[in-house]
């Protein structure tokens, strides 16, 4: 048994890189949020603006996020992004990230966000509840 | 008579600008916005987050916007955004930007924007509604 | 004898919207930039990174940008973008790009650009130069 | 003996929103960006653009960031950036970032950099190199 994995590739376009000619790192967390919205598509079989009325919560907001940047992406690069669920917990999960240029990894990311549902009483609006069962299930491959 | 003028002065940052080293041109436009919401919020006197509830409109989305590029900003430059409102009409009104640089005009913006309310009839979900005299009149300066 | 046309399709991401659900204006340019980007490739066989090498070119900036907004884009709409030089002058062209939401045109737009050269004699260190025949020929089919 | 700390006051703009009508994560690496080149400009004297030519550098590239959030920030919010050097290595130096949205932690960050020059010989264009000396004695306070 393992994680479902979801890949996608595409072209480093002018408007994400920097003077220095390379993807501007906030960027990467934009390509990091695109690969989980796909993952859970193709793991839920739900598209991304259902899975709020699907599954009932607000949102999968991040908590934590993280990059590590090994080498250079630049203008008209072909990147492939990769993208799984590493752990799933009671009410979170982390998601890593692997973006390689040309095969080579380039940048490492994961995210931690939070299974989250409206909640008047709390000041940010949300509240971390379980992840159901069945949607951890949908991300194990046999 | 004249129309209630807004400046905001601000420094264009590394991620602001691309691989020739300038502005990339989709930030002008982000750089519009924030002319506008200023403005708004400088003539009426009311937060920007605040303007949906004081006034029961839904937003005020663009249905076009313009720029033209006359010289390039570039990483560093302090530059300043002049934005006030060219023309008002029943539902719909124009924004005009200017955004200079050491004092020479780089860019010229005109964006047009509708004043609109939620309406559930309406596949978009918004409608175009009069807007309020009394808003209109705090654009005018005496 | 037409222009050439170049089709790209793409989701709505998350990061592209905004607080009402729907797309920011700003991002609509940087799709424009895509497609221009797409474009130039597809009509001329080479890769967006190579156009400067290959053509002795400084870039294409963009002198004025339009955009009319017909209909929204949300979250998870897989939009199609078309992209064709509108015309080609001496040394600058139009491209004009109309976004579809399932088949219904959503957002039409217009850049001009240059075709530029290092200039060191210049403040902008850039100076339109005549685009070459053959360059405008590419974009035409027969 | 501390180290220099920059502070830097703005305000949360719509488009700096998503659809949950809160700050998007990948913003907040941005906003980072913009809190170290003031940081640097702050401590050093030396004007962004400046950097590059003052101290014989190619940039200061990120190898690592990350961000921990524990409060949303939404459109309006003015928003307090408080940036600082944590650690001063060979040729490589951490940036802590703290972001509050009414005197209340709502993000930390932290980012790894380089300090690197142009090299031919390498792949990505850049090598580390030494902080000098007097570059990280501006970062001190008595």
């Amino acid at each position: 048994m393992a994680n479902f994995i979801n890949q996608r590739q595409f072209a480093i376009e002018w408007g994400h890189c920097d003077p220095a000619g390379i993807v501007f790192n906030g960027r990467f967390f934009e390509f990091f949020d695109w690969g989980t919205w796909s993952l859970f598509e193709a793991a839920l079989g739900v598209r991304p603006p259902d899975l709020f009325g699907t599954f009932g919560i607000a949102g999968i907001p991040l908590v934590d996020a993280r990059a590590r940047f090994l080498a250079p992406a630049r203008f008209g690069d072909v990147v492939e992004l990769t993208s799984q669920v590493a752990e799933f917990r009671r009410s979170s999960f982390d998601v890593e990230h692997r973006l390689t240029v040309r095969g080579a990894l380039a940048v490492e990311g994961r995210e931690t966000r939070v299974w989250a549902a409206l909640d008047a009483a709390d000041p940010s609006g949300i509240r971390a509840q379980p992840i159901p069962d069945d949607v951890i299930a949908r991300f194990q491959t046999r």
